[in-house]
């Protein structure tokens, strides 16, 4: 198989990139082989650190630093994005996920409270900021598509994933509710990929990953999916091939989520 | 049936009780009723406009003013209680939940931040913190039962419900996450009960809630439960006849949840 | 807490007390402890290798002897139960389960699909049976209550589990629908109690078995539930206090169904 | 977008055309317009009815006959399409689905149970057989995709669906069960696709059915998903795109699923 264009025409904004690990910079070189154009964005502090513009020069794309949490630079954000990319969007990737309880070793019953409503505003929240500001400005057009990146932890408990967890409740949770709203009104879809645990670095500041890895890999009856396939799977969601797929929260994860114990794992317990 | 003696015994704290139509008057008419002794908090504002005092008579309770986001009183909450039970507590209501947005008539796609964080901190991370402190206290017994009132919007989209919706996923999300640690180190139990829509006067703010209250009527196979009949399930939560549930959301809704569709409300489609 | 009363003047049957390890034994000694009357069956064939008259005797019962997938004999079941007990009945315990392709070890892809077909009409088309004769019969009174043990197999894949997962299902889904028609018409609910690995007679049947209990030991936050345990929570749903929960499927597992990994099963890939 | 290759090379099996307005009959014309290559199936007595052979023209496809609940049929089916097509197969859809208690009006409490029996070895049990007759043959390729057509009822009850609902909980379970062992040994990935109420000759079977589709499509933030927007999706996931989505229930309902009351449907309790 090598399809080309399967969003030929479509323009997108895709929110972070911040190096070749993460998953938001393969939906990138994804979308750019499949005839996508789009702006690439970040947090200010976060482009500092990365190389978001040799992907925005592989991908003929733009670079536009906003914090995510700032409704005026959101609004900034797809502004630009319209006028540099001639007409409304049809795709968004939201990747975002910060918790300073977890950077900084707090555990979930030891949190501190304010950095709990970061955790929630930065990784949370701001999807609901993006829709709201994009909804306002009319800015996405009908059939449009926007996919935020969440984790089982949402649903089920991983201890170390902590307040992390919670954020991505209420991330699902908004994805749901703004999904009914601007699906009723505008026709755009909303929904969130609950993808394997990926070696990206943002995962590896949790800690013991390395053997969580291993765990998921074992349970999973693919193994667990990588972060090139998570973004096939994205491209799949932003095609007008899933037009009626919306408030969902579709797994990605080799089958991990249905899974209750594999031989593998059992395999320690004999 | 006329059991007396399902919480003899037992101590505990409930949340939330402002008029005779709150679930936690309710529950607290019945757990005084099955022996158990406890005390009454809710916030200051909210005491002066309802009748707590008159419940706390009847049960022979003491009601401590307290601010459920405020991580201060909550640890005065706890440590009178303690103190005016004579022990450690067994059981917790909590009921609590309020929108600004919603009280204001801010639709979902229309959200002010500020209030949207209010609600969080009000209807949500009240729980973690109530919970953070009785940990840290070492306040709650073992096998002790912690309760929140939660709604079936926490998966499903109703759309006047808006940010509330949010909130209590995020309830739900803390409920496992802190089930699991609480669960591991004290055997401590938490759950959330998934209630009917019940006219209670916060549940009036929301609008269009009379005709709601018709269509969840019809659609449910045995009606919506009352807030007496919820009372009598926190009762089993709460007793030791439920050791092993935790970290679940559990409905209590005539069966609601799993109807796709009734015979009553198809009839409105004939 | 040494509650009497819970089910006071109310008239049950209970399927599937094999010996003093099963589940329904446990049931059937808390709910003669509870003021309960009701009659025992078991399979003629199962009724032989058992000690069910012992029971019976304890809790001055009577045993009668039915094949749970004959229509015919779950007529004459509830028939003489209601002559015995002298009124309709009040709530049912179906904890019935067989697999042959379990039992003579065809793994999950290689089934004999007779035996299939037996597995199904054991473990699940039984209930349908059992609450289709009572409804035409109208054998159970308004409120009554009818719960029928799974496991969380239903929801998730464990290998060895093999068809009694699908059988589960189908429990399951049987528990959803007649829960609907018979709530509608009947007020009478229904509902599935998701027990931990219980070392019963029949759980120790699938292979690895200790192994696996102590995977789900070390996976649960509050560790398994034991057969006592799960007889206690049977009571509450038989009893008024949980009368609108309809249509559930309840865990009662310690946490397992909502932890997605535990810190000691973590340890063993560290 | 006119993508034309995203299944090149690619050879399948389509179960279940019977007429144009077939979800199955748009899945084939899709797959052929995406390069695939595949065999067209259905009962003996469905195509007497059908018009099958046009479409196997139109798709420069050969149609063999098969009972699917007859393992026989099934492996010489599958030798057959392997003939064919030359070689190993990379994707399956299997749209299979009757009721006679449905056809013939008998209500959920009034089962025939031979009928019951029936539903479940047409509409679930074939999908096992399928997979073990596959599975043994060594018949489809590693990341080959099996997708089975489900319905909301498997998880919700709706009145009129009866015993089909139970069926398609067994084949959602089946597809968990499957698709670990078969993700495990040979990388086969199986998943259900659970669709709006499609207006096709087997849905019009039950009753009510004009108004239950004006009910989902109004309870539907994007309104109901059309059988060929039903045929986008599937081809996705027999695409290399969406590798490691396995035994997951993907629901294709504008929305549907998730959504608790919309406010069109709230309009006619208002």
């Amino acid at each position: 198989m090598s399809v080309k264009n399967l969003l030929e025409g479509k323009r997108g904004i895709i929110f972070g990139a911040l190096n070749e690990h993460s998953i938001a910079w393969k939906v990138a070189e994804q979308a750019h082989a499949q005839g996508a154009r789009f702006t690439l964005t970040n947090a200010p502090i976060a482009m500092r650190m990365g190389e978001l513009q040799n992907l925005a020069d592989f991908c003929k794309s733009e670079v536009i630093p906003a914090d995510a949490t700032s409704v005026e630079d959101l609004e900034n954000l797809i502004a630009k994005s319209m006028e540099i990319l001639g007409g409304k969007i049809d795709f968004v990737l939201h990747s975002i996920g910060m918790s300073p309880n977890v950077r900084k070793g707090k555990s979930y019953d030891d949190l501190n409270y304010d950095w709990f409503q970061k955790t929630m505003d930065v990784s949370a929240v701001s999807l609901h900021k993006l829709l709201q500001v994009a909804k306002k400005m009319d800015a996405i057009n009908e059939w449009g598509s926007v996919v935020a990146l969440t984790y089982i932890a949402a649903q089920r408990v991983f201890p170390d994933y902590s307040d992390m967890a919670d954020a991505k409740s209420l991330l699902e949770s908004i994805t749901r509710s703004f999904g009914y709203h601007y699906g009723v009104e505008k026709k755009v879809r909303i929904n969130t990929i609950s993808q394997s645990p990926t070696p990206t670095t943002a995962g590896s500041g949790v800690s013991g990953f390395n053997a969580f890895i291993s765990y998921a890999e074992d349970m999973s009856p693919l193994g667990n999916a990588s972060a090139l396939d998570c973004a096939n799977y994205c491209i799949t969601m932003f095609s007008d091939l899933t037009k009626y797929v919306t408030m969902q929260n579709l797994f990605h994860d080799g089958g991990f989520s249905n899974t209750g114990v594999s031989r593998k794992v059992m395999d320690r317990f004999m």
